[in-house]
């Protein structure tokens, strides 16, 4: 039997990456999320802090534009190469065993190699504001604004890279609003999930 | 306590119908699909054919023609009236008692009055057109056809009548992909997602 990997795409703030983390824990397998910037940093000499921003999120200003800058004589840009290399330590995660991972994108580089339960976690923007100043602390700009920036920036990426609208219901198994439904029940009803196909 | 609604919505051929009835009947609570339909055949003097179609799919052709036209003096359509016959018999079932609303746009109707657990159910093209051929048999046209005429319509009637995106994740507390999943699955996770609320 192929080997069961869990995809968690998420909205910012939404609590995603908590539920990945709880999820992994409960079931005894592995979460990827750090460990996949660690090992991009790792194989391309570049910081985690850029990782991190460029592996998901558009650049601010422009996208579209950025996209086309930078570019060398082969039309590459240094994201392209952030993608190039998460491709293929997402693919390597996935064939060593049974893993929750979190965002990146991996639902989409893994879709047709891997057998995935492919997740989708958001909130309102009123829960997400309330969570990200809980576990991020306040800042200049508004919770609510930082929110709707990573929400478009991470939208134009998926754009940019996949074929994938990112947050189409239909490109998910399971979608859960963390919010309503509250974190603790979606770890539950996700193990549940995995266990019943694990049985099959 | 408010009474606790599940409103299902769901893609043509995905078994989201089945659900709910399965659903209803494991929680012991009314399930309203075609009571609806035979509520509104009754006080409007309408087919029950012509309000199974007219109150959740545009018509074929152009829609926004056809919106336009057939306006009495006051800007008002019979499609019009069925929307409004459908608002007021969905709100005052939902004050009866928990229940089980399918389709119909009971999400949107119910939004601000009562406490509803939103449901989307969808599979994939592949998944549907073999349901809907178990189901309605054979038709003239391409069982593929007939489902990507049956969404576009869906859709249509759902944007000219609400604000809301039909299919977008966002507007939905749990979204379950059934051909993945499985009907009796669905069933159970939200049959306890019910009971969690009511617990509460």
């Amino acid at each position: 039997m192929k080997h069961q990997i869990i995809t968690i795409s998420r909205e910012f703030g939404s609590g995603g990456r908590t539920i990945g983390k709880q999820l992994a824990q409960k079931l005894g397998i592995p979460c990827y999320d750090e460990e996949i910037i660690n090992q991009i940093a790792e194989e391309s000499g570049l910081t985690k802090e850029f990782i991190r921003e460029s592996g998901e999120y558009a650049p601010s200003g422009s996208w579209l534009g950025n996209a086309l800058t930078g570019r060398d004589l082969y039309g590459r840009s240094i994201n392209d190469a952030v993608w190039n290399l998460q491709k293929s330590v997402i693919q390597q995660l996935a064939e060593q065993g049974d893993c929750v991972i979190v965002g990146r994108c991996a639902d989409y580089i893994l879709r047709e190699t891997a057998d995935c339960l492919t997740v989708f976690i958001h909130a309102s923007l009123e829960k997400r504001a309330e969570r990200i100043v809980k576990v991020y602390g306040e800042r200049e700009e508004s919770p609510k604004k930082r929110l709707q920036d990573k929400d478009r920036r991470r939208k134009a990426y998926y754009q940019f890279y996949t074929d994938v609208k990112w947050g189409d219901v239909r490109n998910y198994q399971i979608t859960l609003d963390s919010g309503v439904i509250g974190i603790e029940k979606c770890v539950e009803i996700l193990a549940d999930l995995y266990q019943t196909k694990r049985e099959k």
